[in-house]
C-alpha cells in the first residue's frame, strides 16, 4: 500500500452530448484502480469560441490542482479540437486518432460533421428503440399477454431475478423487443410452463439467481415475508431450473453480472446480431 | 453520385461484453456515410485460443470479401490482442492507443486485467442503477406519488411527449431517479400544476413536442381518437407550454431529440453531474 492515491480531473468534450466518449473514458480509466478521476463531462462544443473557453477552462484547472488534467475528445472538427489540444492537458484523441486510418483502409475521406452519433430524433432507427421500449414495458412481468408474438425475446424466471431491468436494456441499447414473463409458485406446483408461453417456446430464454441473493433482494421490497425468505427462494430457484432443464430452455444466472453481460449473452444465444446504439 | 458505396465488415472484439466499444465503433463510422458496415460483435475474447479462433475468422472474412475488414478491438491483454492485430485487418486498438499516454500522465501502470468495465454484478453503483430503474419504473405517468421526495427529477409534459424512455434512459445510464409525471387537460382548465407536484418545483424538468409530431404518435396508440387529433394536440401543448412557462419550469422540445440528447441537456439544467455506465 506504497502507491500514493492519484486523483485527476477528466474533462469529456465533445460536439454532441458526449456521451459515447464518457462510457469510453470510464472504461478505459477503470484500468487504472490506484487513482481517483474526477469526471466532467462537456457536451455541444460546437464552435471555436466555445472551444476557447473550455480550453481556459482546463488550463485554470491545471493550475489550480497543479496537475495537467486528462481530456477525452469526440470532437469532429480538426479547427475546434485544435483549440483545446493547445491547452495544459493530455489530450486523448478519440476521433482524430481512428479516422485516418480508417480513410486510409476504405479509401475515402470522413465526413467530419458534427453530431452524428446521438443525433437521430426522427430516424426509423431510433423510431424502432422508442418502440422496442415501449413493448418491453407492455409486456413486463406477463401483463398485456397478446402481441407476444411480435416479441424478439421473452425472459422468463422466478420473481426479482432481474428480468425487468435487462427487457428495459435490451430495448434501450438494442431495439430489441423483449417482453418477460414470471415464473411462480403455481407453475410449480402444475410442473409445466404457463399456457401462454408454449407457442413461443424458441423465444424463451430464463434468468436465474442464487437463492440467497434473491431473498436480500426480495427483503428489500417486502421484508420478513414468506415469499422473501430463503426457504422460499430456495424452493422457486430449484423448482424455476428444473422446469427450464426440462422444457430445454437456455438459461443463466444474473447473480454476479451486470445487466450488460446479460444482455449479451441473452444476444449470443437468442442468436439475435443487433447493433448497439 | 460518383462515389461508389463500400462495403465492409465490421470486428468488435472484447474480452468483455464489447459493448463499449460497439457504441464507439458506431459513433465513429457514423462519419462516413457513404459506406455501409456490416458489424460483427465478439464478445468474451479472453484467451489465447480464442483470439486464434477469432484472428482465423477475420483473415477468412478479408479473403471472401477481397477487402481487409476493420476490427475495433478493446483487448486489454497484449498477448491476446497480439494475435488479432496480426490477422489480415486493419487493427483499431481502442485502449492499447491510449493506456500507454494515460500511464505516462499519472506515472503509474495500468491494471492490464481483462473485463473490467461492465463486471459490476454486484457493486453499490451497480445496485443504485438497478435500483433507479426501479424507482423509474414506479413512478412512470404519475403512479404511486408517494416517494417523490426522493426523485433527482421529476419529468412533466402532455401525454406521449417522450418522457417515460427518457427518464428509464436517465436511470439506466446514470442511476438518476426520475419520476414523469403527465400535465393533462384538467390541469389545463384549473390553470395550475398539480398540487402534487408543488412541493418539488426544484426537480421539475418540462418536455414539449411539435403538435404534428404528438399527434402522430399518439395516431400509432389510438387511430383517429379526439385524444390524437391534431387540434387537441395542439389545445394541449400550447397549455403546458403557457403553464411552464408561468411557472418558470425549464423546457424542451423533444420533437427532433433522441433519448441521448434529451437527457444531456436534463443533466446540465438541473445541475446534476453524473458519471454514465
Amino acid at each position: 500500500m506504497t502507491t500514493p492515491l492519484i486523483e485527476r480531473t477528466v474533462f469529456i468534450v465533445s460536439d454532441s452530448t458526449g456521451i459515447t466518449a464518457e462510457t469510453f473514458s470510464h472504461s478505459v480509466l477503470s484500468q487504472f484502480d490506484k487513482a481517483k478521476f474526477k469526471p466532467i463531462r462537456i457536451p455541444y462544443i460546437d464552435s471555436a469560441a466555445k472551444a476557447d473557453e473550455v480550453a481556459a477552462r482546463i488550463t485554470r484547472c491545471a493550475l489550480e490542482e497543479k496537475h495537467a488534467p486528462l481530456v477525452f475528445s469526440t470532437l469532429v472538427n480538426p479547427e475546434i479540437s485544435h483549440r483545446i489540444r493547445n491547452a495544459n492537458c493530455t489530450f486523448l484523441d478519440l476521433f482524430g486518432t481512428f479516422l485516418q486510418p480508417i480513410e486510409e483502409a476504405l479509401g475515402m475521406k470522413s465526413n467530419h460533421s458534427i453530431g452524428r452519433s446521438h443525433s437521430v430524433g426522427l430516424s426509423k432507427q431510433y423510431n424502432n428503440r422508442i418502440e422496442a421500449i415501449n413493448f418491453s414495458l407492455a409486456h413486463d412481468d406477463g401483463q398485456f399477454i397478446h402481441g407476444l408474438q411480435q416479441a424478439d425475446v421473452i425472459l422468463v424466471g422466478v420473481s426479482r431475478c432481474g428480468k425487468t431491468p435487462t427487457s428495459l436494456y435490451l430495448a434501450m441499447q438494442y431495439a430489441i423487443k423483449a417482453a418477460n414473463f414470471p415464473l411462480i409458485p403455481e407453475d410449480f406446483e402444475r410442473g409445466t410452463l404457463p399456457a401462454t408461453l408454449t407457442p413461443y417456446r424458441s423465444k424463451l430464454f430464463g434468468l436465474s439467481i442464487q437463492p440467497l441473493r434473491l431473498s436480500e433482494v426480495r427483503n428489500e421490497r417486502r421484508p420478513n415475508s414468506e415469499y422473501s425468505s430463503l426457504k422460499q427462494c430456495r424452493y422457486e430457484v430449484a423448482e424455476a431450473e428444473r422446469l427450464m432443464r426440462m422444457e430445454n430452455i437456455p438459461c443463466l444466472s444474473t447473480t454476479t453480472r451486470s445487466i450488460e453481460e446479460i444482455s449479451t449473452k441473452v444476444l449470443e444465444e437468442v442468436g439475435l446480431n443487433r447493433q448497439a446504439y
